[in-house]
């Protein structure tokens, strides 16, 4: 009845978001989502920091600038001096979660039929984001280190992707995998988007969220080490995942030219994120409550992260294949000779649930991949977890069929 | 240096944003602002909400349904029922600010090319939005009493517009005239909705803000009456301009299928709007708050914009033209044989600031126009800024030239 945009004529929804509708079954232990704990939210000082930030009533309830409170963006802007990078206010634009951040930078970059990279597997969301803008993706192997950048520089030289536009990574603690770009392939990416004049997109939601290993600097920061780098690296973080996702408090920080477009794109898509929740970013931040509050977090998800690790390693041993990351919230596996979709068939039957690989791919899938997040479920669901996966994995194997 | 989108060449933010930077100018008056007036916000009313909504600590902190929070849903539908409009749940899409409800509907239903209507002079925010989206923009002619649907009738006829995929419209209170359609036209803009198969977007931030005359049905609430109607709007709401703008709480309702995909690209955009205010507002709502505060934020209104008329009459006689509105923001002026934009730069030299016409108009505009907001200065500065006005009048007729 209705004509819709070409994207949008036989939309799907999230592959993840599809897989809800099983949560909510009694007993059921996830492994799915890519939420943050709740249980480790720090609710007392967030409650403080909204006491505070109300104080000033008017800037909560009032518009703001469409780059975000004054407040806030000092607060980012020393937040990343802490984390190893220099930024200016007018290279930062808060945002509605970071999420919004590649809308916005797609809308002023990408044009229908341009070519977009992005590591595989990659984020869902940013997948979507790319069809959405009928960007032609071009993906980039991974393997334990992150993005293979040799093979990126091979497929650069080759010309078979043309002059792509920019490159999406989630170089710390990836979101599906867990990896992490080595510092050396960190400067090499970098340089290669000097040579051939394209974005480098660094999302970093979880670099906080180390619990074993040593820091790397960010591609922003490292961008200062290469010759020209800080010209095409547009950085992308939030408070969602060491603070809480509810108050859509994000950031994005890249060159003026671009940064200042975006902000325009936003004039018309929001006017501005919510100030109320800036404010209160900002108090929590100015009061240095995350620095006290994340090391809870962190300790928090090692211990469930080698949790997970030895839990799957007891249950399924060799049949598993993975790498123990050393931060974030995510387990990427392999269980050679199975389907992960099958597998998932049973693990509900089985009251556990994991995202299936090939949610997580442009085109051809891994379907033994799957990916497990420890963020939400406590070390005894993890325990009791695995177990079920092992039951789960036992009837695939003895071909026992079901149907979601 | 980098490659923008055709959209983001050459960009230009909003027109009146730019003005934003004489607001701070000691002892400016200004009727420039689009904001509702901060000392009329329910402080206290919401500071409770804030409390009650913060006991479900969870519900405010983590992600919440793409969609909207059910308990916000649920209040919005009560509040819609009390102005006369049955909703199900399916057919409510929370935004953050009815802003953004504007932004997915295009992404969902306009192709660059593709042709949409609106009245003029039009909010230009939309303008805006329609030109990123790189649509073809054809207006159609106001008059006191909002768009004249019979010119649009013969221009729908003519089939010098092709074929229309939706008209924009706020009918009631119109940002920047005022006017409000009457109930006939209303009706008649529905049929032809109905008969050229195009979307209706109403836009309804003011309805609420009537302090004269007599309530009038939404297109949404008039669709009922209108055969085949309800399948062919889509009605944009908010709480910015009754409850706080910092909430970035407004909302569409429309067709399932239409809303289903706005959802879809909702998940792309910003995953969700923030929680924690969604939850405030719901509380704020639940507790009769709105009903309770909003007869004080009218009456204000209602003084100042009486305040604002006589003031004018008195100080530009038969210089100026307007009609005085019913309710809303906002008066439309004209000074037969100036231009606005002069006006402006005398005004401002004399501390008094307005919209020049010019923003609201597509493609040739009015010159002679401005529009004036009466909801945040005070009475006495109203009362001041039209003396304020008229010697800026007296000194562009005396031909004094000056540079902003």
């Amino acid at each position: 009845m209705y004509e819709f945009t070409a994207a949008f004529r036989q939309p799907s929804g999230s592959p993840i978001r599809e897989l809800f509708k099983y949560l909510s079954e009694p007993g059921m232990i996830s492994f799915a989502g890519g939420y943050p704990a709740s249980d480790l939210f720090d609710v007392d000082g967030l409650r403080l920091a909204a006491e505070r930030a109300y104080a000033s009533a008017v800037q909560c309830l009032q518009y703001g600038p469409t780059d975000g409170l004054p407040a806030l963006k000092r607060e980012i802007i020393h937040l990343m001096s802490r984390r190893g990078a220099v930024c200016e206010a007018d290279e930062v634009v808060a945002t509605t979660g970071s999420q919004q951040g590649l809308d916005l930078l797609l809308r002023v970059l990408v044009e229908p039929g341009d070519v977009v990279l992005t590591e595989e597997p990659a984020y869902p969301a940013t997948l979507q984001a790319f069809r959405l803008q009928r960007a032609r993706i071009v993906t980039v192997p991974t393997d334990a280190h992150g993005i293979q950048v040799d093979k990126l520089a091979a497929l650069l030289e080759s010309g078979a992707c043309g002059k792509p536009k920019l490159l999406y990574t989630v170089p710390t603690f990836a979101n599906p995998t867990g990896a992490t770009l080595t510092a050396e392939r960190r400067r090499a990416l970098l340089a290669l988007a000097v040579k051939h004049r394209f974005v480098v997109v660094e999302d970093d939601p979880y670099g906080d969220l180390r619990f074993a290993g040593e820091p790397l600097r960010s591609l922003l920061c490292e961008a200062a080490s290469v010759d020209g780098a800080r010209d095409w690296v547009v950085h992308f973080a939030s408070l969602s995942k060491i603070v809480a996702p509810g108050l859509r408090v994000g950031w994005m920080i890249g060159p003026r030219e671009i940064m200042r477009r975006c902000v325009i794109a936003k004039q018309t898509v929001d006017l501005c994120s919510a100030p109320w929740t800036q404010a209160l970013a900002a108090e929590y931040l100015a009061a240095g409550a995350l620095e006290q509050h994340l090391p809870k977090i962190t300790a928090a998800y090692g211990i469930k992260c080698r949790a997970l690790c030895s839990a799957l390693r007891e249950q399924l041993g060799d049949a598993i294949e993975f790498s123990q990351p050393e931060g974030g919230m995510f387990v990427w596996a392999r269980l050679p000779g199975l389907d992960a979709s099958d597998l998932l068939v049973q693990a509900i039957a089985h009251k556990v649930m994991f995202v299936p690989g090939k949610a997580f791919f442009a085109d051809a899938a891994d379907r033994a991949s799957l990916r497990l997040s420890f963020a939400a479920p406590d070390v005894d669901a993890i325990v009791q977890g695995a177990q079920r996966m092992k039951q789960a994995y036992d009837a695939v194997r003895e071909g026992q069929v079901l149907a979601l």
